[in-house]
């Protein structure tokens, strides 16, 4: 018989980064600590469950219908920013190195996972660009190949547009040893490399 | 200003196993599958938190006052398992080596963390081997100064005892690898060497 906690557990063990022994260790740990932690948690996923929205805009995660990156008169709204995920929005943001707006495409073109332009809303982006300010596109997909690919179909749909296309720069990452870099990264590096 | 989302990621990050970067895709995950995800886990977490007990016997988490293992009729009541945590008697159980009861201390004897024998109930613990048909008392806590400290000091308060006091055999572990293996183990694994 499946007790309640075992469910929990199991429930656990389907989060990214928990397994099924990490997911026990999560679950003990909130059950000692039930007042300051298991109830909070609990309250506090219900609530964000509840209160967080998708950005109409960008596709970005918060609180308001249109959300605070867009809603910011201090940004940049010449620039925009493409990415794959909330995450890479996040990390940006962390980075704190662009002030222009956002464009989350919520994945990758994958034919093996059957996302084509329309499930990616290419439409919709292409229409947001030309009604709008926007100067310069920065295509910050992923460096894999189904990053890539929808970086380059996004660039082709945008080539008869006015608009600068970018990218990010690959190279070494910072603190990153040559010997355990990828052939990959290290050719671009190489092709990439600029005068000191 | 602090949303709920960052609350939510914060408190999820103080999760063991769990640090800012991995709480962050775990929030996302759950933002992202709130009907499936999020939601349940949120009830299922409340719903725990309200109707798992401490077994007033053994120590274990259960629904029952008593947990199914105090319960149970058909476990050896002559043989005691003293573990620290109730994580240990969910290992034991797993392993499915054992069918007596337990006694789950809670911890260990701890000058540092203050931590004596009446924090652990060591006289409810005697008290409890006194008044039973308890034969053998194994002591299975860790394997660290702590622990081996802590079984010492019960072993010592059962010396006058009739009952039998073992404890769990060290040696390698199953699929261990002598070269990995710290010294400590290597010596008791040698000194504990059987015939073949």
């Amino acid at each position: 018989m499946e007790t309640p906690l075992d469910q929990l557990i199991k429930r656990l063990s389907r989060l990214p980064g928990l397994g099924p022994r990490s997911a026990r260790r999560a679950a003990l740990h909130l059950l000692k600590n039930k007042q300051t932690m298991m109830l909070p948690l609990a309250q506090e996923m219900a609530d964000v469950a509840h209160s967080v929205k998708t950005c109409v805009t960008c596709g970005n995660l918060d609180l308001t219908d249109e959300c605070h990156i867009c809603h910011d008169p201090k940004r940049d709204l010449t620039r925009l920013c493409i990415i794959e995920d909330v995450a890479d929005l996040w990390a940006m943001e962390r980075a704190g190195v662009f002030s222009g707006s956002y464009h989350v495409l919520g994945g990758t073109l994958s034919a093996l996972e059957g996302r084509g332009p329309a499930e990616l809303g290419i439409d919709r982006l292409l229409s947001r660009i030309q009604n709008s300010e926007i100067t310069e596109v920065i295509l910050a997909t992923s460096a894999t190949v189904d990053g890539q690919t929808t970086a380059h179909y996004i660039a082709e749909k945008l080539s008869n547009s006015e608009v600068s296309i970018t990218r990010l720069a690959h190279g070494l990452p910072v603190g990153g040893e040559l010997n355990f870099l990828d052939e990959g990264t290290l050719a671009q590096a190489m092709r990439a490399r600029s005068k000191l």
